[in-house]
């Protein structure tokens, strides 16, 4: 299995997968390619939460705004997976989900002079992710088309304060609802039934959407364990005026 | 076979999928994740349409404004079919479609404390059409995982008023071209030639897109056998200015 | 396998999938759903450049703005891959690409009351690259659903004109990162430095995007092969403001 994972939009994606079932009669799921435009973080937290849902594959990951540089390729083992993509730090909160307790190798795809210098997703990472899922690394170590990494960009997603009575901490991304997903750790909500955020007049901390009136506000733990800005029926990021990146502060009571 | 349908957007059905590719070997065929966000009917109206084109499946649909309440979740057996979802009515018009003149069997599936109240698509519904698919119904039952179902919500699609010279219906769903489909039924307008909507000038009756100018507008039957109201090479919706859910009044000459 | 590409959006194409494997247990591929609507030049483009990345297969085209008219359907022979769609030059662009040097060899789907009007994709096109993959042509040809096609509508995509020091060509398509796509060849580029776009202030010819600041325009070589009018984690489109079909005047140095 080979999950593909970009912020191409269509039909660029299609490409990739010419190129991979030319090497390959992998299933073939596509995990997102609607990911936001070079936002390498929003796709690391995405990469993190859905990744380990699947089974052992060769997860394909293509954010790259710094295609065709000297920027390297990367395969990272990741307990049963692998995962291929940009040296960005992309891929590295989803590897070290998927290791769960174990380590991660890294290896750098040997690249020789792609077909472009614009589309390494095609040219690079797509032939890169086909091998591996056919022959495993070993063979492609042999052949000079991988090496072990010499260093590689990290990339940690930020991490919130918790306190006495709130937490301090920002939005990650916002999902397609317009549900602001922060970073503050779903557990500060425990026994809380008001939240106040940045200062403001509390609203209602719920367990589910339906808690709250169509278009009222709520807090409530998202499916990734984290706290979420919400409205029902309606935007989060629209009513409370958050983007990703905004710090957000919460009381709870 | 399994097909999976939603108002998700992006990348909570890859979450889905993980889940359903650890239970089953399954086809994964996507029908929609862009249905309008948490319109049961609007869903309940696509699935109707599209649903019967396929070959025997487990058909998992989650359009689900309630999530995290007490309602419950459902496999819906309808003919060769099934159907698993949310107990708010998104999956009858297309279960009736589906059994043809057969009847339903409603079971309701057995929701034992699920990781999420916000993403059953992952936590219930995904690992039930999983099993469903693997085993068929009896070792769920069984195994206490589905049970009979007390009950349940229904939603039948609004039915227009044919009379004489035309009929009064509403606007049922806007597609992505901008058509605007009725649930006024197409043999309305056999033998017109022209229609006057809500009392406008008329404007073509006729059977292709191409009968008129580019950025004119008509009424034609749609493949779903109903009427919509489109602009050739343009928005229906904009330019009779109507929405899902408004009134529409035909008379057709 | 069979390849799928269209400008339905959502969900039509679902209902292409499910004629399609009530025919053939052939994989599925997505190419794109989300051509321009109707825009027969955008996607005769798009598929020139994806589909030979594929291995063999048929591929089923539905960018149809004259569906339900007397246009024919056409399933073109080309090398080893198959293209079906209507008779409006969207797939021979391709066609010649994936043929190489070989000829092609253009057949008229027979087609017979269809259901609708407004679908042929699924009611004629789906059925007709499911029996061919099934099949193959000859036993087609024998039940009279192909026959020889009698001439067909060509489309050839404008070339550029080179000259000393720069060209003239146009903008082909606009991609979803906002990249106006030319019909310059990219060697227009080779040795330059800076390219000045319709007399306008030179920026600069790169290989890469982060080449220039974000926000910053760049003129490069694209994946196809062409020049590209681009804005580094930007949208060149609206920079340049350019559309498709508009003139660019390219002077290098």
């Amino acid at each position: 299995m080979i999950t593909l994972s970009s912020d191409f939009g269509s039909p660029y994606p299609a490409a990739m997968k010419g190129v991979l079932l030319s090497e390959t009669d992998a299933r073939l799921v596509d995990v997102s390619h609607e990911f936001p435009r070079q936002d390498v973080r929003a796709a690391a937290f995405w990469l993190r939460e859905v990744l380990p849902y699947f089974p052992p594959a060769v997860h394909l990951v293509v954010v790259d705004p710094g295609v065709g540089t000297d920027r390297a390729a990367l395969a990272v083992s990741a307990g049963d997976a692998w995962l291929v993509g940009p040296d960005n730090g992309v891929l590295l909160p989803a590897a070290r989900a998927l290791a769960d307790d174990g380590g991660l190798t890294l290896f750098e795809v040997v690249v020789d002079d792609p077909d472009s210098s614009t589309f390494h997703g095609r040219d690079v990472f797509a032939p890169a992710a086909g091998r591996l899922h056919e022959s495993g690394a070993d063979p492609l170590r042999e052949a000079g088309l991988l090496r072990p990494a010499d260093g590689h960009v990290d990339l940690e997603l930020p991490t919130a304060t918790v306190r006495d009575g709130g937490a301090d901490g920002e939005v990650l991304v916002v999902d397609d609802f317009g549900n602001a997903i922060t970073n503050v750790p779903g557990t500060v909500l425990d026994g809380a039934s008001e939240v106040s955020v940045d200062g403001a007049d509390p609203i209602p901390a719920a367990r589910t959407f339906a808690a709250v009136d169509s278009g009222d506000p709520l807090a409530t733990v998202g499916s990734h364990g984290n706290v979420e800005l919400d409205v029902n029926r309606g935007r989060g990021d629209e009513w409370f005026d958050l983007a990703p990146g905004d710090a957000v502060s919460l009381e709870v009571r």
